[in-house]
């Protein structure tokens, strides 16, 4: 399997998903459906994984989902969030997505491929050995200053420096607007995220440039496709992480 | 006028500067066209100013408006923000308005219609003597507890106690999405918010039940309609206002 099947199956994984959430009123997306691996599931978490996996395992594929762990049998392992955002999904703020992170092992550094789909506005993030936003090629920005920067801070315990923070709810997303230099940097730094929550977006931010750390500023290579695997991320152009840093601790 | 004037003025004016904005690529919204009576104007808050004010000077109203002070003559005064949530318009992220403030003085107190309308979503809040979202009647949250809580605030400067914390950069939206009950409260205390900027998203959550304060709880119904104008927001249902007040200090 290679980067363009990947871009294939991700594109057909995020249409089916579409089509089984976006008519689902929003109360109805709102109802418990139960305990997945790693918490509450929503009815409308349910119905996103369901239509994924019923892509995806047509594949030969190693699926780590939000909902049910590890399912599918293959060589390529693939981190799926089926819809990241899910309280967005729920309040009806366009601001939800897919993501979907392709590794050739278990480890965050063999991915090659990485996928994000915002479901209600359509706008398609990817990268292979590039980064790309509805086709076109995306670099990070290359602020410098933190007083002229706009961040995504999850969440300040002090005041903070920033030109503006924002809090959109939905990590994959953020990640990809700090891939397109819409924003300067991401830092969540709760030991909250999950693998599949930031890969893709982290991956697809990468190749557009930035640079990824966890609060100490090791690098985040190491990190596993499992579902108890926490992630701090602190991400940025390579001219501010040193400073972010340092804010940080 | 009557709140149902209010109403046909308000959609046209929405409608108009939807049409203009939306065909504007992200980079020609984001051109610098000069400096407004408050501060920086882009190319697209000139066109998004324009479009509105084509509709409303064909009316009898005293239209104060972001960019360009009042204008107008009438007995009928608007508080205008032709496009709030800029940062967002600029940038693709779907969250970015419209709002209109109708008041029959220079002061929020006299207002008798509101309206805020999304130009990239088309959801649409308005309150006469009640509120609706999309012609549908909404009422805030009856949350007490603050740890149960999801909130907007502008910005935390230390650790805070709610369940979730989003910015969405859209004040207006923000505070509809309150009255809606979608979130629990909205905060911003910096002392930047401008009258044009909240007065409709305020008016809107009041009816739909919701407490609006400064940050030492004094009610905002003094507040006049000028661009010098500057607000502390504390907003939120009867029950938790006190402790967010508390919080706040």
């Amino acid at each position: 399997m290679d980067a363009r099947d990947a871009l294939r199956i991700s594109r057909e994984a995020a249409k089916r998903v579409q089509k089984a959430i976006l008519p689902l009123p929003l109360k109805k997306r709102a109802e418990i459906y139960g305990f997945g691996k790693s918490g509450i599931t929503k009815f409308v978490d349910k119905v996103a994984e369901d239509a994924a996996l019923e892509v995806l395992l047509k594949e030969k594929l190693r699926v780590l989902s939000e909902e049910c762990g590890y399912v599918g049998e293959g060589d390529v392992f693939v981190a799926l969030d089926p819809l990241d955002g899910t309280f967005n999904a729920v309040k009806g703020i366009p601001f939800f997505s897919v993501s979907l992170c392709f590794s050739n092992s278990e480890k965050f550094r063999d991915t090659f491929f990485a996928y994000v789909y915002n479901l209600a506005t359509n706008e398609e993030f990817f990268a292979d050995e590039e980064a790309f936003k509805n086709g076109e090629k995306i670099k990070v920005g290359e602020k410098e200053d933190l007083s002229e920067m706009d961040a995504i801070y999850y969440y300040p315990k002090k005041e903070m420096p920033f030109k503006r923070i924002r809090i959109f709810g939905s990590a994959a997303l953020e990640t990809c607007l700090v891939a397109e230099g819409a924003f300067d940097c991401f830092i969540d730094v709760r030991g909250m995220l999950r693998i599949f929550d930031v890969s893709a977006g982290i991956y697809i931010a990468e190749k557009a440039g930035a640079i990824a750390v966890d609060e100490k500023g090791n690098p985040l290579g190491e990190k596993k496709f499992e579902i108890s695997e926490r992630l701090n991320v602190v991400l940025s152009n390579k001219l501010a992480i040193k400073k972010l840093l340092e804010m940080v601790l």
